[in-house]
């Protein structure tokens, strides 16, 4: 831990840009390196050291998983071909094909269905929407503890929900058996230093964090200064916006903002979720 | 970073205990402090430090969200009557009660619900199911972010799954507004040394990592070997028990391990989640 408690500052206020941000009291490496993600969309062309990818594993399988069913696995994709075909799948997103290491994470229902099966057992849980939720939230423990390692290890990354714009395509080539979903992909690489992403501000706390009970009046006036800070951040960056509340409203405009999504819960049932 | 390189390799090991942990080829304090989780159900009757729960929420809010929706908050509960009240309904665990700060993260479609009401917008895809399966990654990642911050600052932590066994009293003494539903909880607070937790063994990596496709036959023999790591581990605490397999399908077996969370489904449509 090198930094000074005016540089540790600095990081949280880079969060917020409006100088929201609670102050030092206490630090840590991980703090440190956790308050300064930002999403890596541009990766030189860089093999990862050997050895990385379990590194990452072994730190996602730390994650505490629901009942230590471990519903969760990962597929990893190195081969040039095959991620740029990945790419195409989401929304020709160039970083999906230029990164050395993309992961498919998948809520694998289909492990614990496996063993039942074999040993001719009834597990009628399995079909309920909570072990299937509970299976998502297991995937995404996992993959958040392998970003938290690739970054302190100089690495970037950046989630790809476009995995799921054709997701039966994609389980398709990644031969996925019954009750296997993917759920988002991850890019993970060396930041090509040209590319100019700095820490995106969030919302101030006020807006997201509650005592007690949650309140929706406290909400709107820390809604209404992050448009302003969003907006200046975008600014900052050459783009033109209309702020926070615009984009989100454009965002779920309609379904055709969806990308192919709208026909997830199809998906999800010929995948063999019940989501009883 | 004080460790030397074979208790680095410790830490790998223990995550796997049968020899099968990938070797040390690079190292952070955060690999290192991610390895060495495990959940805490004992905590010391000890307030945190000021200013804490702001920090774990800055880290929280650093986390990756789609399209930057942020589509999720967290209610702190800190009153100890309240604290009793939630540990009474998730199955009297009474470390929700003893922990110093408890957290219910919520899956938050109603501040984007509310913004589009307000300005009369329309905003039709909030109804489909890869925006709230979008909402839970959200809320995930975000918890795992304060999870790793809280055990860098020395706390323990323990998330509560059965936060959903009476979700909609839960949301109701929340004050929950439509759109917006508890997913987890988590506890955190300084762990008791008299508890003696250790690292759990976790699956083999070939059991859940794959390369370019997914394979079952990969994963049996691992899951063998797990059978008997498991069975060890808890045998070694002075527990009987059948291995992870049999865990596993005891844990499915039927409605009755849903202790309430059958009705999960049907609770997401009352809270207003059409999930088309």
């Amino acid at each position: 831990m090198t930094t000074s408690t005016s540089e540790q500052q600095s990081l949280l206020d880079a969060r917020y840009q409006d100088g929201s941000a609670p102050r030092v009291s206490q630090w840590s490496p991980i703090l440190e390196s956790l308050l300064a993600h930002h999403s890596v969309r541009k990766y030189l062309p860089k093999a990862l050291p050997g050895g990385t990818l379990e590194l990452l594993v072994a730190a996602a399988q730390s994650a505490a998983t629901s009942s230590n069913l471990q519903t969760w696995s990962v597929v990893a994709i190195e081969d040039p071909a095959r991620k740029a075909m990945f790419a195409g799948l989401c929304n020709n997103q160039k970083h999906v094909a230029d990164c050395p290491l993309f992961l498919i994470w998948l809520a694998d229902l289909g492990r614990a269905a496996c063993l039942g099966q074999e040993r001719d057992a009834v597990i009628d849980a399995i079909d309920y929407s909570d072990i299937f939720l509970a299976s998502i939230v297991d995937a995404a423990l996992a993959a958040q503890n392998a970003v938290a390692t690739a970054e302190s290890l100089g690495l970037g990354s950046v989630y790809i929900g476009g995995i799921r714009n054709h997701i039966e395509t994609v389980a398709a080539e990644l031969k996925l058996p019954p009750m296997v979903t993917p759920v988002f992909g991850l890019c993970i690489g060396y930041p090509d230093p040209t590319e100019t992403a700095s820490v995106k501000p969030r919302l101030p706390q006020a807006a997201v964090l509650h005592h007690d009970v949650y309140s929706w009046p406290q909400q709107k006036p820390a809604i209404e200064a992050y448009d302003k800070t969003l907006k200046a951040y975008f600014d900052g960056q050459g783009m033109q916006t209309g702020g926070w509340t615009k984009s989100v409203i454009s965002r779920l405009r309609g379904i055709e903002q969806l990308t192919g999504r709208e026909g997830l819960k199809a998906s999800f049932r010929k995948f063999g979720f019940k989501m009883k």
